[in-house]
């Protein structure tokens, strides 16, 4: 038997996976991310802990299909190069898959984290395999992966599947770290709901229990959340209008590839039905009728490990 | 050899054409399309008039790699049932490519007549076969096909590529024939740019040259075009709205898939650069920068001989 490595490399830690041709998981284990040296330890480290681990499981690294690795920053999926990552201290341009196959001997294919942690949640977490998904991470930003006929979708230049700048609010309110303004991200990722509610407090709703963490610029989307579910005015216009501007991405995504499961992720979807039944209200009159009665909106199920499930699935449909 | 036979059916003809294994055109030829007994005879004729074709060649239908059908209303790709189809005078469901195969003893795919018009500009037209391509055809209303990796998206139910049907009018002012307000096909189609002008000749733009014709019930997107070239008030708001809305869907496509070309196709089209620039400036500033760089805007260029490039490529893709 071969088997699979993939790591979901991140800013803090690493995520490590062996998986068997089947692409079962057989090990997983973290590392710490040493991000000194300009982000030169990174891949020798992982490459030193795959190698150490799987020669503890009887393997060698020429007993290896490939490599899969996620990494948080762009990546140009055709050449496997990264084009800076602020989180791992690299900048400038980067080939990850070349040196990690000078390192280990075994060929390596890289993409970015949101879509491996995708590709994951389509074939073993909530997209249960089907081959039409999308998922949208909802945590600091707006994340996502678009995938068709059971392949991510990447682009020209690998801007396939960046769900968070879809432009949804033409008020173009808020900055996004993008450049532009407008992006789903401005307005529906935790950051995003922070927005909201600073916007509206001064505008709309002086009378709500988030004020003081407004003043304070303390307020979260968690309390905003919680605020809205409370029954407070502010919080809830606030939910509102986040799922308002998501259904609105969520149908123009719907008749461009057509997608039968949206997964959500991230922190602030762990509103989970009290967001998503918003977002079903404002979605079903914004769909073009035979693409809004296919959708099902579920929640991701992997949690970390979604993002090395992914890489081991590229290695599959890639390298094999 | 052994040849490829597609077939782009329409409400009024049907564009007929045999191709080598390499895609070559061999032969072109059209034939009414006779839409009585209930859309009965449209395939039999199709099928007798390529069995009369190849063997004047000296070909047989067994010498056939297979068939391509373009056909003008919704298809299920999967099963290549048709939906029901007004302009050919079908009612209900009709399994198009089982009744093919049955008539001619070929295997047969086939697809709706906007993706296959995409599919045949990207790889024998304005694509030059660039693996990620979107066209947008303006013409009654917006039709459209995404090819992401040399490939058309259909989603789950076949509605990717609709991107007639992206909401871009948020004010919601015209109803669209798929039921709900706001489709670009409201504002950005030959209807659309018509839909503008008696909604802002009311509202703003009194003294136009289009005055006479919004009255009569008249005024087209052809004279309104004329009358935007030639300095009119209300012309030229109308063409710069239509080529915002269209900015505003391509914006969003471009961070789903990530296209290199749009190609325009359709009678609107014609207004050529004096469109193109405008959707242009509007383009930019509304899309991720990292997808706005990459997107060149072409016109289509195999007219009415697309579909039948695009039906004979599906051949190609999945049945050879």
């Amino acid at each position: 038997m071969n088997v699979i490595l993939a790591a979901d490399i991140g800013g803090t830690t690493c995520k490590l996976g062996i998986f068997d041709e089947a692409l079962s998981l057989l090990e997983k284990w973290e590392i710490n991310t040493d991000i000194s040296n300009e982000g030169q330890n990174i891949l020798t480290n992982v490459h030193a802990s795959f190698r150490s681990r799987i020669e503890k499981m009887g393997f060698k690294m020429e007993d290896c299909h490939g490599v899969g690795l996620g990494m948080p920053g762009p990546v140009n999926f055709t050449n496997g190069i990264l084009n800076g990552c602020i989180n791992l201290n690299i900048e400038g341009k980067s080939p990850v898959s070349s040196i990690f196959e000078e390192i280990s001997g075994v060929k390596t294919i890289v993409d970015n984290d949101a879509n491996v942690a995708a590709l994951g949640e389509q074939f073993k977490g909530a997209g249960h395999g089907h081959s039409e998904v999308v998922m949208i991470t909802l945590g600091t930003g707006v994340g996502g992966g678009v995938i068709s006929d059971g392949r991510l979708i990447h682009g020209i230049g690998g801007s396939g599947g960046e769900v968070g700048h879809i432009t949804v609010d033409f008020d173009e309110r808020f900055h996004c770290n993008c450049g532009k303004k407008g992006c789903l991200e401005t307005v529906a990722s935790a950051t995003g709901m922070v927005n909201l509610a600073v916007f509206h407090y001064e505008k709309d709703f002086k009378d709500t229990v988030l004020a003081t963490e407004i003043k304070d610029e303390t307020v979260t989307s968690k309390s905003i959340v919680e605020a809205a579910i409370a029954g407070d005015k502010l919080g809830e216009f606030v939910v509102e209008e986040a799922a308002r501007y998501l259904a609105i991405a969520m149908s123009n995504i719907s008749v461009i590839t057509n997608p039968g499961y949206f997964i959500f992720g991230g922190g602030v979807s762990e509103a989970g039905n009290y967001l998503t039944d918003k977002i079903r209200k404002y979605y079903t009159p914004l769909t073009f009728p035979p693409a809004a009665g296919d959708m099902e909106i579920v929640m991701a199920e992997l949690g970390n490990d979604a993002g090395m499930y992914g890489a081991a699935r590229l290695v599959k449909q890639y390298l094999m």
